[in-house]
């Protein structure tokens, strides 16, 4: 079994009141990827340029990733350029360049239409319902996806709720969506725009799994500095449908512990710039990770009725 | 055993998306002692003017509420009024009048000096102090603060810290107090300055408790829908302390389950406006929400080891 990404890939110059690097891979179907990985192999499909560095391209040759989808066009690769402010929890964007992004028409080879979980990362939806009327078995199909498609391409995007089992949205995007100003509530309205699942991606405060008959907290793990929050959301899924996928079936015990290693998986991510976290991940520390949010999550009631006057 | 409490009390005007109302019983005395009260028995300590409506009285007035530390001055109670944002995450102070609560200079009489079980809600940490210097046996004090404070008298409030073995606060007070811009940071910084623990309050967000050697979460209770956050966290650190007073020991155990309580009692206040929600609780409620959590929180990582590549 595999999961196939579509997303974007490219160069990422991010300045965090930790630094700057410049140029480093980045892109929605990177951090999925090298999170998702360590789960399942990943097929990605997404579109570079001519100038695409070799050692970006060497980040991503791995035994679990499959990059027959990935296609190089001539022309220049998608470059971003983000400032976090001190706090990092807001950013601004300097400078986007599509590039060859711009054009792409994801087309899914043979191999590729066949594949039964899917994940649309944040593009366009217009891009995500291509790739969907391309799908011979859509099983598990995952999207995310972002304010600048909630606002400028909303029925579109509408329509591809209809098609997605589960959507990964962050909480002011959950709200602008809706029009709730409270987040679970938004969480609650979005069900009834087809996804039979939501997962609310709270950064800091970690994230939550709205279903019909399933409400789920998980905190974020605490780590000793964030270095960079570039790609966290991307991460998260990474590791919550690499979980699921992996697990096989979407139950209630499944998908609270999705949920868990997408957190735990992000926190890899922002403890470097970029996608270097992701490198460094050992199994034993995922697994130490995730048994360290039962820890910070666990109590007890027993006899606390009598504490009640 | 009892608590008692130190803090204001005041009539609040207050503007929500929800509604408006004019004059309602406040001040963090209110709300922490009518959450407490349910947990052991409260005294409170407080101020108010002359003109302290009967209707507000009457609303203190019950079997679990010691008023004989009320003081009744000559003069205008304190009154606040604010106006909350649409999301309801920021609110606007339009008018506070300190009134009788500015001199308030609060003297303990004999059976209340003896208290073991002290909160020291959000006043000016010169007058936290001065109830600190009349208590014979203080075991077990808390207390609260806020930005005015922690920028206005710095140097008084860490003194106190030094007296308090654990300090409520919210998180943007905690980034501020520290200069840390995460949370977690900040909570570790603040263990530095005294307390033994200290429970960060993050609004819809629920809270954290950060021990020497305990970190726990505990998500918000979700409700249907958030008429008015006043005294939100007053009332948290109602339940928290009640509970944990309630329970007698401070170990790992007990101090989890009063941060559930402390959220549990939370999300009864702002379901109405002022005190109204917490004047509808009823014991199996509490139960209720407090099991919820359980269902919220709760998951399991058998086998999942096997899920990693």
């Amino acid at each position: 079994m595999t999961i196939a990404v579509v997303g974007s890939l490219g160069l990422d110059t991010i300045e965090t009141p930790a630094g700057r690097v410049e140029e480093v891979l980045g892109g929605s179907a990177a951090y999925f990827a090298l999170a998702a990985r360590h789960f399942l192999p990943v097929s990605v499909v997404a579109v570079v340029g001519t100038d695409f560095p070799a050692e970006a391209r060497r980040a991503l040759e791995h035994p679990d990733l499959d990059l027959s989808g990935l296609e190089v066009r001539e022309g220049k690769t998608f470059r971003w350029e983000g400032v976090y402010s001190k706090d990092m929890n807001t950013r601004e964007t300097r400078r986007t360049e599509l590039n060859v992004f711009e054009h792409f028409r994801p087309k899914l080879h043979d191999g590729l239409r066949s594949s039964t979980n899917v994940f649309l990362a944040n593009i366009d939806p217009v891009l995500q319902r291509e790739v969907l009327d391309q799908l011979s078995n859509p099983r598990l199909v995952l999207c995310d996806t972002m304010n600048y498609w909630i606002h400028g391409k909303r029925e579109e995007l509408l329509e591809i709720f209809k098609r997605v089992r589960i959507l990964l949205i962050n909480e002011e995007e959950a709200r602008e969506l809706t029009g709730e100003s409270l987040t679970h509530r938004a969480a609650r309205a979005i069900l009834s725009l087809g996804p039979e699942t939501v997962v609310i991606k709270q950064g800091e405060h970690g994230a939550f799994l709205q279903g019909r008959d399933l409400y789920f907290t998980c905190p974020a793990v605490p780590i000793e500095s964030v270095i960079d929050p570039t790609g966290a959301g991307d991460t998260f899924a990474g590791g919550f449908f690499g979980a699921l996928a992996r697990m096989g079936r979407l139950t209630d015990k499944t998908l609270r512990a999705a949920v868990v290693y997408g957190c735990v998986m992000a926190s890899f991510t922002v403890e470097d710039f970029g996608v270097a976290g992701l490198f460094r991940v050992k199994r034993q520390e995922i697994l130490r990770r995730a048994d360290s949010v039962i820890k910070m999550t666990r109590f007890s009631l027993d006899d606390t009725a009598r504490l009640l006057r």
